[in-house]
């Protein structure tokens, strides 16, 4: 087996700020009075999209630093401006949970959340590549709303 | 700078043709009339959107195997049959190109299609990733069109 590193873990961290970047300009600019009341056939609106990103990064990030996962996600929120402020908040929090994850633990195998098995570096691929899958059908929402996504290549 | 690897690069191709199959599931369950007629928002059809995805996952594993990047794409594809087919015989050249990626090719800086700069493993990661948010604005139109998209998570 080839054990050549595809990434290492500052560039996959840089990686997915860059993803996070670009999924806070899509709230941006997403209308507020449609946030959490738009949807196309019977999907969730992008506001509760954007909240199941952030109730999966952080709490992914924390169980891979600490080996203990956690059981709860505080905050109901309902405004542009308060799914705004908790993404930048997460931002600095997964650059310090991030460097805390030892280095060995990538590789480890674990099941998160008591519910989902597989390695750390499976499981943190999952919860930007939700991200992304995620954000992409916030931009559908928006062409159908008539407003110009942001650039996809920008990070 | 910490070198720990996040993934290795036999990882990352597992990974890919994971989500390779789960876009492959996407376009068989969608209906062959909409495939390249259905479209919200003004944006391309999803018989479109894996054309591009087509477009890019070989040609970029080319170029990074060999250092010389392909110009032109062959094959102006207008059915499921073919999309399917194309995208089976990718498979298998993905995973011969892959293999004959040169180790410390990954962290060199290239240049994509003479266009594109970047890592070798920045550029690939690209293509995954736009391969993940197109075939989620893939499952947007799926749900529009009352069709239950494949499970985000089987891979």
């Amino acid at each position: 087996m080839n054990e050549t590193a595809f990434i290492s873990t500052d560039e996959m961290l840089k990686h997915w700020q860059g993803h996070r970047a670009l999924t806070r300009r899509a709230i941006e600019v997403f209308p507020e009075e449609a946030l959490f009341t738009y949807s196309i056939g019977g999907m969730r609106t992008f506001g509760e999209l954007a909240l199941e990103m952030l109730r999966m990064a952080v709490p992914t990030a924390e169980g891979a630093a600490t080996r203990v996962w956690p059981t709860s996600f505080s905050g109901d929120l309902t405004t542009k401006a308060a799914l705004l402020e908790r993404w930048d908040a997460d931002t600095a929090r997964l650059n310090e949970l991030w460097a805390a994850i030892p280095p060995e633990r990538f590789e480890e195998d674990d099941v998160a959340f008591g519910a989902f098995p597989g390695k750390i570096n499976w499981l943190l691929q999952y919860v930007i590549d939700n991200e992304i899958h995620h954000r992409g059908q916030g931009y559908v929402y928006l062409r159908a709303l008539g407003i110009e996504p942001p650039a996809f290549y920008e990070r």
